[in-house]
């Protein structure tokens, strides 16, 4: 086995998850994420938790979907199993991986809604769980990438297989500037392309420091980014890295705001993606996130939201649903059913200020080696 | 897909484990019954029953068990995850397959045992269940049976895909005159080994009729065999066919019994293991059943009990545990640790009498064309 795969798991259980003994840890395990699912379990084996290991097949889910559809049935809202499993657990480790990225391309989007409605509960007991999602380098996310399987495995092992703690230190500056501020603004200007300008409110707001482990409200492998909830929006932006909305590939997004609403938009491809998220509910025309990316170990776009949303030289904003981790006690932030990232190059001609104050330029933050304000 | 696959699937669902719509189902699908999942995943959704998938792999299970060793941890005897995922669980679907029989050689007996024992109540949680274990041909169980892979596929079938109804009618002959009968005696003649002459008790005892469904308190596909607890054992038997117990080969088994006994035995090899059995406690030297094979789906022995012991020509005694369904309510039968299956040849210079009337000679029953009183 190589040994990056141990480190992973290594890294998984004990930084991110936080695994003691006597946890009882659920592992779900992708078609082809077999490899990490051994190393996971020995790790486990040796910190004294218990391991429950579920099969995430894509194909198994894809199956009984269709099945459901063919058959004509509702959904059952209380499916005991999944609930008492998931009350149960301490920690949930999702091993991504599998054989095919569209594997239920073919399910319709009403089948897999009244799924995921009817799932809430489930959805909920599992969130309640330190929970933490990785994926094993596959042919699959390969070739969604648009590389080769050997270059693919080196690029992911960068992006997370990396000094988690320095990482930490680093971003709790760009936490620290965002807690104490009151406004961002966003600024990048293009030849060929709508230029951004953008301002955001973030009074009262808190932000996460993003450090891949649930001792820091984190629950991705790999992390490296800040985030927080903003509001009032103002003024435009253009987001030049492309993405997959409901598997449609959407490019070149340029969205106008006003009094925090989403008021103009267009994108050079996939509009009507676009649009059909916009128009989910109220919420989705808000924003739900602002995020900064800051993990240098990933050093190009893979149309992976769990690594391109991390990457360095990059800022994301996300219309939709706030996280709770960045409101204050008791205060909703925005609601909505969607989440959607969508992430904007600041390698050049831009700048983000905070309460006008340059915090980063052209990719480079103030604490770093060769900023200008 | 193979249409022998949905065919497999429908009736694990529907003739062995009676599922119906709201159902909790759990399925736990082996590294290599992927395919077998999908069609089973595929008729459970189109009944409206709930799935969980379990990753059922011996590959994981050795990591974890070694983990543990290195670790040098005690088990947890309550495991909370698991236990509350059996509770709730309905049916629970074990879909055998793995890359490799011998995945697990290399962890020490102690540490097994150490995590059975501590999985007691899992393990009872589980058999509480309508629980039905399957397996899917793989290319690894078809070198265990010495086979080519697509050889091995149509032998599967065979064996699985039966009129089970007609053949649970068949063998509620057999059920019947057992459930009336007194003493079984089976006698077989051999040249090149030692003969078989062996009485036992059945008074008081119910015979299962073993036909591939819970409805018949059967939880094997395929099964195919009517078995009851017998007691009282006298005499000698001889087993002329191979079988693997704890991964020593162990052949020409051949056992003596008094006042119902083992008081000497022998074997051509692997008689090492043999005795570690026998030595295992004290109902491990007295018999838990004896079963009768009829599925003549199944042409030849596999190195599977799964299907070795319901072979029809076949008459196999099992040392050890004796179960629950053939004893009088609230009776205790043979109590023991282990449950080991040992088959011997019918087809030829045998035959079985049920209080001295011949049912069964040269693998011909009393209700078979063909059959000599």
């Amino acid at each position: 086995m190589d040994e990056r795969v141990r480190e992973h798991a290594e890294l998984l259980v004990d930084w991110s998850a936080r695994v003691e003994a006597g946890d009882d840890v659920v592992v779900s395990v992708a078609e082809d994420a077999h490899e990490l699912g051994i190393a996971v379990a020995e790790a486990l084996g040796e910190r004294g938790a218990n391991v429950t290991a579920l099969y995430g097949s894509s194909e198994v889910s894809r199956a009984y979907l269709k099945g459901a559809e063919a058959g004509d049935v509702s959904f059952d809202s209380e499916p005991a199993v999944d609930r008492a499993l998931y009350e149960a657990a301490d920690v949930v480790l999702r091993l991504g991986g599998g054989r095919n990225t569209t594997a239920t391309a073919d399910v319709p989007r009403s089948v897999r809604q009244a799924y995921a409605t009817a799932r809430k509960d489930v959805r909920e007991a599992r969130m309640d769980t330190d929970w933490v999602s990785t994926v094993h380098p596959t042919r699959s996310l390969a070739q969604q990438a648009g590389m080769a399987y050997e270059e693919y495995q080196d690029f992911v092992y960068d992006a997370v297989l990396r000094d988690w703690e320095s990482l930490a230190a680093e971003m709790s500056h760009m936490k620290e500037v965002l807690d104490a501020g009151s406004e961002v603004r966003l600024v990048t200007e293009r030849d060929d392309a709508p230029d951004t300008d953008i301002t955001m409110s973030i009074t009262g707001r808190t932000a996460v420091n993003s450090a891949a482990s649930v001792a820091y409200d984190s629950h991705n492998l790999p992390s490296g980014e800040v985030f927080t909830a903003p509001y009032d929006t103002e003024g435009e932006v253009f987001f030049d890295v492309p993405m997959t909305i409901d598997a449609t590939r959407v490019r070149d997004v340029h969205l106008v705001f006003e009094d925090g609403e989403v008021v103009d938009f267009s994108a050079g491809a996939g509009e009507d993606a676009l649009a059909g998220v916009l128009d989910t509910d109220e919420g989705a025309r808000r924003l739900g996130e602002l995020g900064i990316g800051m993990n240098r170990g990933i050093d190009r776009f893979t149309d992976s939201i769990l690594f391109d949303e991390k990457m360095g030289d990059t800022v994301h904003l996300a219309v939709g649903r706030a996280y709770d981790a960045c409101l204050p006690e008791g205060e909703t932030g925005n609601d909505s059913a969607v989440h959607v990232d969508m992430i904007t190059d600041v390698s050049e001609n831009s700048f983000m200020t905070v309460d006008d104050e340059v915090v980063q330029r052209n990719g480079t933050f103030r604490w770093e080696e060769g900023f200008e304000a």
